[in-house]
């Protein structure tokens, strides 16, 4: 069973999942799939996966066969575990809880060579709906206070499968990094009566130094402090706290957006490795007013090395002035 | 110039500096030296660094030339800039500074293929106390406000040289991740009236089961909420908030330790790239009953991926225990 673990000092909660070892790739640093051997996520192998809990059926095809265009399936290697009730526990100064969770795999396509940048914007918002409608279910369960969905893709940025996939966990607390930005925006509201994101997607429109893309209620911009390299984040340009309350329609801008963005950041930094990270607002009293989900894009091109792991402060090579220039130019 | 950049939600600074997209390794990823190539910090190519500040010379050697045991020079493609004043400034909502700071490397051997796992105590002493005797001299600058000594080990730590040595930076604010233990403890402080890492030390030299080395004033355990497999922190046992006050006598307990515990990773876990981080209390008004400083040491086996670059909730599939276990296995 895997464990919840917090940090006497600064309040971080790590997971503990032993479980996970049993990824060659966790340890020891190998892909799991040698090349020449078939992938667990591909068409025509569902019974390999754990059985879907939502899927694309366009023919109405019966479900663990083929004939999908998305599949969502539990992790086989969850980081955290269904079962059970939360169990709070102390260790003399220590606090742990037992590691219940969700841990769900998002399989874009069924094709092995697919990918979020090539897909056409209405699988890629069939892919947003689905992840929204797995939120909106696994809010039911008063057991978890949030859920972040994420995306690693290339070895690089943590990726232990090739074939595109998203993933989604779902917490019985809200993590600190969420936490801080929750508490940073609602002193920024304190102050200003105003959200800090919609100040910033205002600021930056009119500056457009830092603007990557606008359309269709969505913004693309380079942070004016970002940790690394062409980090980008994607966000409504209306005030919008919780991803889950998004419409199909709004999910369609995003597809749209998000696909361009791909494309160009692909072009401009030749099929880079990167992870994606969505922030939204926590599942239980959200700060409607404060809070603004956004979409972090993070190409791995560099390394996180002891100057950044022991300050929390990021050195970053690239202006985001610089790096907003060069992914404006059109993928055409 | 380089510039440093408030994110307007979280407060965390980054550094942006162009100056080091210079660095090939920086956005590229490939190593600066290619085998075969001379190394820069070798014996014999002191003119290859920019002159050195501090150097240990047992023959009495003139600077910057060979004959030394270790060299303290300044990082020829600094993060920051020694010379200016502060100067913050405002860009609408965002916060800037000019990049004012130290960035020195210490060169800890004229031996390529040496390593503080491998060189005698003395030597690893002589190290530390340079390290010290740097922080000592920078802190007469009234622009530092923080001092970090960290190491980079291997590529996948983010060394860009092979060549042993460890690096200091000098910043004019505290980094968030100091701030975070430096709220932490102050609130256990609060509580308590005692130490929070004096606590630690002590709950763990009873437990034993993630203790992992003890002697000369020392300690080496793993942390009950590791955030990578593996990690250690080192502490002296008795309470000390900073770093540079230690005596060479204490130095000398923590360059044995240090040694051993470097030998038994390496043993357990294959020579495997690695960083380092030192955690002592900010140069001005520190806080010396509530703060202790320590050295944090990550083996690099696992790649960071997106769900801990969105929550900063890490995912360990090693538990500290086991860490420990093995950890505590004599070197010989």
């Amino acid at each position: 069973m895997p464990e919840l673990r917090k940090d006497p000092v600064v309040g971080r909660w790590v997971i503990i999942s032993t479980e996970r070892a049993r990824r060659p790739s966790d340890v020891a640093g190998e892909p799991v799939r040698p090349t020449g051997q078939h992938c667990v996520f591909c068409e025509g192998d569902e019974a390999r996966t754990p059985p879907e809990v939502l899927a694309g059926r366009p023919g109405g095809s019966p479900a663990n066969g083929p004939g999908w265009a998305y599949r969502v399936v539990p992790n086989k290697f969850p980081a955290l575990r269904i079962e059970g009730d939360i169990e709070p526990a102390g260790e003399g100064l220590f606090d742990r809880m037992n590691g219940v969770g969700a841990h769900e795999v998002v399989i874009e396509t069924p094709r092995h060579d697919g990918s979020l940048a090539t897909l056409p914007q209405e699988a890629v918002t069939d892919v947003l709906v689905a992840c929204r409608d797995r939120i909106l279910d696994l809010k039911k369960d008063p057991r978890f206070e949030y859920i972040l969905i994420f995306k690693n893709h290339g070895e690089a940025a943590g990726a232990s499968l090739e074939h595109p996939h998203s993933q989604l966990i779902a917490t019985p607390i809200i993590p600190i990094m969420v936490a801080e930005e929750l508490s940073g925006a609602a002193r920024y509201f304190e102050m200003k009566e105003r959200c800090v994101w919609c100040d910033i997607v205002r600021q930056e429109s009119r500056a457009r130094r830092r603007l990557v893309l606008q359309g269709d209620g969505f913004v693309a911009l380079a942070p004016f402090a970002p940790r690394l390299p062409f980090e980008t984040w994607i966000l409504p340009t209306r005030h919008r706290a919780s991803f889950e309350e998004a419409g199909v329609e709004e999910l369609r801008g995003l597809a749209g957006l998000l696909g361009e963005f791909l494309r160009r950041m692909n072009r401009v930094l030749h099929d880079p490795p990167y992870n994606f990270m969505l922030h939204t607002a926590p599942l239980r009293e959200p700060p409607g007013e404060s809070y603004h989900w956004h979409l972090e894009v993070i190409p791995k091109l560099t390394k996180v090395a002891g100057f950044e792991w022991g300050s929390g402060f990021y050195i970053n090579p690239v202006p985001p002035e610089d790096a907003a220039e060069a992914l404006r130019a059109p993928s055409g």
